[in-house]
Formats: structure tokens, C-alpha cells, sequence
């Protein structure tokens, strides 16, 4: 292995400049949602001059709707392109889904940029831009890998699915897409920001959206209203114990470096519409984690089962009991075997690189990850090079050295995973016998 | 006064159908802001009719906003004219004021009015219709009060200076307009909604607004942010806190059965922008009583320097202590001495007429009054038919009887505050002697 990894490491190292590029022509391609099709150009050529096998199509909403795990604001994909390339296998080996979402969130307040959000720019051995870390610099990873092998002459057995899909950010109607479209294999890597942590386990989550009643009156007067503000933060108190008692369940060694596992966030509030009135409808909306282990019917059951002991803390509740709906996008979540042979193939392979042991956590956040899993029978692991607390912010940058370090123990865990074709080892083995 | 008593009250019952008509021309008439032109053209026409000299003008916006006084949304008030009708005394008597708002709030949600919003309904002696109650019955109380006083021959010494002002509602430039036009008076009356209590104090009242601030983070990872939802509570329990010590300063006998006298209500909030991240902004807007005896600019202090406090109960605030921002409509306290002789006179007249004694408080929201009072150094009293508890809701309404009842009782203070025209006494103590 020593040789492959050898001929890897300097062909990575040789490419350095041409993987640099490629990235910044994806970043400098802004692919908001609705937007995409440019990134998607970019990905596409690269794949065909690779000599992959590439498959482009728009999603159907009208088909993916149908689907118990279609979510989306949109159901029309026109210009909105899936890209699937695939290294064919020889034959007899284990596949593999390279899953990678070309979506990026919007930039936010441009004043809080210091460039312009899509620009590309280098500096100190970073690049900066909207999607560079969240996932654009993860994706080039991929692609640097599939084309080290390749371009080293290193055929593997299994077929390596490479994906490059929409909509990840609002629900993962790309990645159910390529599954209805019947992309499966043995397992799926995704590179979204891990800070190269290997994520085995990914959080779910789901929007929820909280109505608190209170009656109106005359600011003047408001002992003669009940206030949905005072109403709504007995509410938060309530779901703060909550988010308490599901965490104290939490054993899950991968969560022991994690303040909260499984956090429920409460994003937004919103209530009142007269500074002079008491006001009589609040709502909060956030987003609850669910642990990989359980259905998000079971948490979506608890959070509404918890609600109604509302009561017990204020009987205004008894006639007015908050009303509770999920809504948005939501993440499924998802968790493979900590023994299962890519997790090892990946952590000896993170070991050879980088020199040490890689971290391994359950993650904070959701992924395509769940529905690969759950939808596609595809279990995933999540790592990737990007910078976790920077994605969807402003500056959003990726430290490009981890972009080439993580397409190098790809590339080696690919050649574990899916096998190298007879012939090759031989000729490895020959080298190993011609040296001595 | 007996017989005077009796012309008035006859003259009255006479013409309910009358005013019952005006009344409800004048609901008919929406005249939400910006919109005032075709209610206060059935005014002018009205006090045209009785013989008034009538004044009307638009105010001019570009020298009110001059004025310290001065608030408003909108700084010009084409179409928007204030109406003011004189009955001139024929001399030597105290003058008054009598202020009345044309102006109405929205109508709020259609769904929850039973009928049409200025429909002018009348159901079981009460009318319905967005303005009725606050406050074109008591306008037209105002009306009806001089109009019995012309038609049975009763002259009075004093000026009677009636005022039908727009923008109450918003802060009070139409009677800030009448004042700086040179329109004052030994007192003034104003009939709001009262529920016919009488008020000589009034409560004043100004909008703020405070920003708390967050630190953002992903939901998943909500730990490491600061959220400002949070935060914005410990901010809300503060203001209660506030609330609780300006009210406990209260010992005015007036305000023994108002259950918080000087309240801080808190009306609107607002933060966050995302489900999935922990909120970095939340605002409040809310609406801070000020007590008949305080300024405006003590109030002001005293929450700012509360506010300062809220380091001691979380470090937070000390770097990032909350912006606080007084905005919008604010409405000037005041209060009129309590053994005032127009509150004789009111309080009198009010139990000749009703057969029983007057509720007498200290009111719990803002009126036109504290301009009047420390602007045009005209003290006011604030009594009125409208029930209190509908004004700004849907269904809005009044008890007819009380319209008529106010303009009785007004009609009588008049008489006794302006004085009768010499002769017009005599003529009554003539009746005396002749029934003998």
C-alpha cells in the first residue's frame, strides 16, 4: 500500500494547482437555490474529461412529491440539474456513493463580508467564499480523489458513484432523487464540514413552529389581557427542560466531548403587533435535534406529549394550550455501525496521512446522510475538510490543505473499500519483490 | 338651575332621533388616518348650521415639525383638515375648550366584526362601528351639548370652543395644531371613552424599544452562540421589575382601584430569522406609562438607568448592554387640580343629572389632554359616553343613552363654568318669583 499511497500523495501534490482552480471556478459559480445549473456545468465537464460516465437530469417534483421524505419549497426543478458520474468498477468489488451537494445558502448581510461573497479569494492558505467550506471544497475533494486514482492508473473493483446534487440545504430533495433514480451502493461518504472529524452518527432535525395564545387589551390597562409574551417564555422555560431530559438520556460515548447532543434551538419569535397592546399571539419556531438513533415520529410524539404538560405550569394553558406545528425542512437522522469496514477503512487511512488519530464524533448538525441511510440503504459516514463554524456565515473560507489532505485519504479509502483490480496488486507486490 | 335643568333635558330628549342620526353619519364617515376629510366635512356643515363661526384648515406639517411636541408618522396633512367652531360668549365669563378627536384606528380583522366596521348599527340601544365609542359619541355629546344650549335660548358669558382635531390617535398634531393656531381657554373638556368616569388626571405615555443583543451559531451546535431569545427574557423580567417599583410610589387615592396604575406594557417582539440558528437580535417594542406628576424626560431616565442594572443579573449585558430607543407616538400626562372649579361644575352637574356620584380616577392611558394642559396652558378634564373596554377592538360600540346623558351634563357645566348672559339669570329667578 505504501507505493499507492506514495503515487497518490504526489499526484495530489502535482495537482495542488489544478484542484486550486477547479474549486475556485465552483465557488465563483454562485448555486443559491434555483441557481445551480453553472456549478453544475463546471462539475459536469470535469467529470466527462475524467472519462466518467455522467448523468444529468432535473428532478421531477411532480414524482418526488409523492415521497413520505420529499420536502421542499419548491417542486419545480427546471434548471436545477442532479450530476451523477460513475467510475465503473472491474467487477467484484464494494461500490460506493461519493454524495456532495453543489447548493449553497444565501450570503446573508454583504456588509459583513470583507470581499464579495462569491470571490474566490486566496489568502494565507485559505479560500473564501459562499459554499467553499459548505461543501464546494468537500466536492473537489471527491473529484481530486476519483482523478488521482485514475490518473495513477489505479482501477478499482467497486463502482464509485460520484454525486453532485441539489437541495441539500432545504431538505435533500437532490440525494432522494439520485435514490428514486436507483443510485445505491454498499455505503456513501459525504464531505460535508467536518473539520476532519469523522462523523459515524448524524443528528436529524425538524423545524417546529409554537403558537402561544394571550388575550388583547389596552396597553394602558393590561391587567385586563394576558400577555403572549409573558405566556411564550414559560413556554421556552418549558422546552429548555426538555431539550434537559432528552440529553440526560444521551450515553453515546462519540457525544462525550458534546455540551448538547442534541440541542432544540429556538430560532425565532415573533409576536405582537401594537407597542400599546398587550399582545395576544406569540411564535417561536426552532429546530429540534433527533438522535440518531431514535424516528423523528418519536421525537416529534415527545415534544407534543411535553407540551401538554404546559398545564401543570400555568392553567392559563388548560383553555389556551399552545398549538404546535412542524414545518420546513427537515433532516433525517442517520447512524452506521461504529465497526462497520469503511469506519475502519477510513480511520486507518485518516491515520496514514495525517499522522494521527482522527476524532470521531456523532454530529451536530443533519446531512443527506439520514435518507442515503434510511431511503437509500446506503449507509453514510460524514468527513470532509471544511470548517464547520464558518458555514453559512459571512467569510466563509476553507483551509485548502485540508481540501488535498482529505482527497488523498479518499482516494486510499477508496482503494480499501472498493478493492483494486487483480492485476495491480500484483504489480505492486512486484515492485515491493524488484526493490530487494 | 332647576328650570334650566329641565329646557335641557327636554330639549334632548327631543332631539335623540337627531343626534342619533348625526352620530351615525359621522361612524359612516370612516375616517382612519389620512382619510378625515369627509367626517369632519359633516362636522363643519353641523356647526355651520347651528350658527358657529367655523374654522377650518389644514395643519401645516413643515411648521409643526418644529415644535418639541410635535409627533406624527406623516408631516403633511393635505385633506386632512382640523375643524374648529366658536360660540362666542358675550363676555366676562371663563372660556373652555371643547376637544374632540375625528380621527379613528383600523379597523383590525374584518373576520371578527359581526358587522360592517362603520356599519353605524344600532342593536339594544347601543351603536356599533369603528370610531363610536372612541370617540365620535363623545363628539357628539360636545355637539349636542351647545346645540341644546343655543336652541333653548341660553347665551353663555364665556367662549365655548369646540375642536374637532385629527391625529390623536398618532400623537396629537391636529391639537397641537389648534394650539399654535392661538386656540386656548381657561380649561378644556375632552369626552375619550371613559365609561363616564371622570378623569383630571391623565396618564401619558411614550413608545420605546430595545434591542438585546446574541451572538449567533448553528442550531445544531446552539451552545456556541448566545441567544438573544434568551437574553430578551432576562431583559422582560428586568422591565417587570421596573414596573413593579414605579407602581409602589403610587399613593394617589385617585388611582386605589386601578390594579397597576403606571404599567409597562410590552406589545411587540421580534428576533430572529432562521429556525436553525440561535437568534443574534431580538427587539421589543412596548409602551411605558408616565404619572400625571412626572415628565416625560424623568421616565425616560428612570429606564435607562434601570437598564444599566441589568449587568448585575448577567454578565452578558456589560458587553453588550441593550440599545434602548424611544420612537413613535408618545402622549403628555397631565392633571388638572383636583378641587378645580370645572371639576366642581362637572362633578356637580354630573350627579344632578345621573342621581348618584361620579367615579373619579386618574385615567390609564394618554389623550390629547397633556398637550393641552402643558402646551396650551389650558388645564383639561377628561370625561366621555364611550365604553372603554371596546375601543380599538372589533364590535366596537356605545350605549346611547350615555351619549345623551354626557351631553346633559356637559350642557349643565357649561352653564356653570361659562356663566349665563346677565339677563338670562334674571329671567330665570323671574320664573322663580312668578311660580310663587
Amino acid at each position: 500500500m505504501t507505493e499507492i499511497k506514495r503515487r497518490i500523495n504526489e499526484w495530489i501534490k502535482e495537482h495542488r494547482e489544478e484542484g486550486t482552480d477547479l474549486l475556485q471556478r465552483m465557488v465563483q459559480a454562485p448555486s443559491t437555490q434555483g441557481n445551480e445549473a453553472g456549478a453544475q456545468a463546471i462539475v459536469a465537464e470535469k467529470l466527462k474529461e475524467m472519462g466518467l460516465q455522467v448523468d444529468i437530469w432535473e428532478p421531477d417534483g411532480a414524482d418526488l412529491k409523492k415521497h413520505d421524505y420529499f420536502y421542499s419549497p419548491r417542486s419545480d426543478f427546471s434548471n436545477s440539474p442532479n450530476v451523477v458520474g460513475i467510475m465503473k468498477g472491474t467487477g467484484g468489488g464494494r461500490s460506493i456513493i461519493l454524495n456532495g451537494h453543489i447548493d449553497v445558502v444565501p450570503d446573508g448581510d454583504r456588509n459583513q463580508w470583507d470581499d464579495d461573497p462569491y470571490s474566490g479569494a486566496i489568502k494565507d492558505g485559505k479560500m473564501f467564499g459562499r459554499g467553499v467550506t459548505d461543501m464546494k471544497g468537500g466536492n473537489v475533494s471527491l473529484i481530486l480523489a476519483m482523478q488521482a486514482l485514475k490518473e495513477s492508473g489505479l482501477s478499482l473493483k467497486g463502482d464509485v458513484i460520484f454525486q453532485s446534487v441539489i437541495e441539500e440545504e432545504s431538505g435533500g430533495a437532490g440525494t432522494l432523487a439520485a435514490v428514486l433514480r436507483g443510485y445505491g451502493a454498499d455505503a456513501a461518504l459525504i464531505p460535508e464540514p467536518t473539520n476532519m472529524k469523522i462523523f459515524p452518527k448524524q443528528q436529524g432535525s425538524m423545524w417546529f413552529r409554537i403558537s402561544v395564545k394571550g388575550r388583547s387589551a389596552h396597553g394602558g390597562t393590561r391587567y385586563e389581557g394576558v400577555s403572549a409574551i409573558e405566556k411564550s417564555m414559560i413556554v421556552i422555560n418549558h422546552i429548555r427542560t426538555l431539550e434537559e431530559q432528552r440529553n440526560a438520556r444521551i450515553t453515546d460515548p462519540l457525544y462525550a466531548n458534546t455540551p448538547i447532543p442534541i440541542p432544540i434551538n429556538l430560532g425565532v419569535i415573533e409576536g405582537g403587533n401594537w407597542p400599546s397592546s398587550v399582545p395576544d399571539l406569540v411564535k417561536v419556531e426552532g429546530r429540534m435535534g433527533v438522535a440518531p438513533e431514535e424516528t423523528m415520529e418519536q421525537a416529534k410524539q415527545e415534544m407534543a406529549d411535553w407540551l401538554v404538560q404546559l398545564e401543570e405550569r400555568d392553567d392559563w394553558f388548560k383553555e389556551h394550550p399552545p398549538i404546535l406545528e412542524w414545518f420546513g425542512a427537515r433532516w433525517v437522522p442517520g447512524a452506521i455501525d461504529a465497526e462497520h469496514e469503511l469506519m475502519n477503512a477510513l480511520i486507518h487511512q485518516y491515520r496514514q496521512v495525517a499522522g494521527e488519530d482522527p476524532v470521531i464524533e456523532a454530529s451536530p448538525w443533519g446531512t443527506d446522510g439520514g435518507l442515503l441511510t434510511h431511503v437509500g440503504e446506503t449507509p453514510a459516514i460524514v468527513f470532509g475538510p471544511g470548517a464547520t463554524e464558518v458555514a453559512h456565515y459571512p467569510n466563509e473560507y476553507i483551509l485548502l490543505d485540508n481540501v488535498f489532505s482529505t482527497a488523498e485519504i479518499i482516494a486510499l479509502t477508496l482503494v480499501q473499500w472498493c478493492g483494486l483490480e487483480v492485476g495491480q496488486e500484483e504489480t505492486h507486490q512486484e515492485k515491493i519483490a524488484n526493490r530487494k
